[in-house]
């Protein structure tokens, strides 16, 4: 069985693929691996592209008109990421998606995907599931924004994306959680004061 | 043709129907009126619904822990609302949605809904779609809070809303917007003069 195959069978594992359906989808899918640091798409590009986390780290943000950085999403293993609203209508990217660690995913166009929800109605299904996921924590993100102190969200953070601390920048963190570095580390200290008395 | 008849025809027009799949979604929608003010969801309740909205107009909102309101979303007509990361999981709703105007709307519930779309696949497709579109609109919201100034939100949401303002309290846009009801007074009074001007 092919590597390919194997993951296909991992990115569905929710629904049930005939073998001849598995091979459609293989042949709609790109692997591809990039080191840590490598862009994957800009701001202003056409977006023609969704992608799967195989293993690694991939980070969407979005520059503001002053020039500040502020982190989106992080997209570790299972995950699926893209511009999506651009995505959505194959139009022109607002954010930039970059890998931060070495990082395999998989990459599926719009126009290959339409051709796959055709041809297999139960990716319908698949899709419209992980689109509710989506929906779903990007909601709680903003509400998390609006109630929660910033050590609340930090925690919340540590605990959505384990073991990627060590391998993002802490500006990256900071942008993410809306606060400045010396604010990440002021908090990370408290946090170890506490666990350590 | 009953009038619910017709409003399937509306809500789905993006899809073909047969006359049959329309009156089984017919007997799976069910139609409410509400006078201003009222409530359809409280934090806590169990979400089994979501809304589709003829007319009128329905605020989701949430009380962070210090008690403040803050706005969500806005719905007017053929807009669907509800508090999705609860209504997915048939989970317990953390916003509130109340009629701000008197609103004739439909709801339907996850389990309905799940039997409507292994019934009819089109909807699947339909669902999905809508999902995008509210996904997108969701980032395009956080985007706008972290690059646009407060002025160009509040264009933003007159385009957005139109003929809404009149019968929505200043504090429901300033708590959508993130700013003060005074700062709400102060970007009018800009626009009002500048137009005169």
């Amino acid at each position: 069985m092919s590597t390919t195959h194997t993951i296909i069978s991992q990115i569905f594992r929710d629904i049930v693929l005939s073998q001849n359906e598995s091979r459609m989808i293989e042949d709609k899918m790109e692997r591809i691996e990039l080191k840590k640091g490598s862009s994957l798409l800009q701001a202003q590009d056409t977006v023609f592209h969704q992608y799967y986390v195989d293993h690694g780290c991939l980070r969407t943000y979005f520059i503001d008109s002053a020039g500040k950085e502020h982190t989106i999403q992080f997209a570790i293993n299972d995950w699926w990421i893209s511009d999506y609203t651009a995505f959505f209508n194959t139009g022109k990217a607002i954010m930039n998606i970059e890998t931060i660690q070495d990082t395999t995913f998989y990459k599926i166009s719009r126009s290959n995907m339409d051709a796959l929800l055709l041809a297999i109605p139960q990716l319908e299904t698949f899709f419209r599931k992980k689109m509710e996921g989506a929906f779903a924590s990007f909601q709680k993100r903003i509400l998390a924004s609006l109630s929660q102190t910033a050590k609340e969200r930090y925690l919340s953070f540590i605990t959505t994306y384990p073991n990627i601390e060590q391998s993002v920048k802490n500006y990256h963190i900071a942008s993410f959680l809306g606060i400045t570095t010396e604010s990440l580390s002021r908090i990370r200290k408290e946090i170890a004061q506490n666990s350590v008395s």
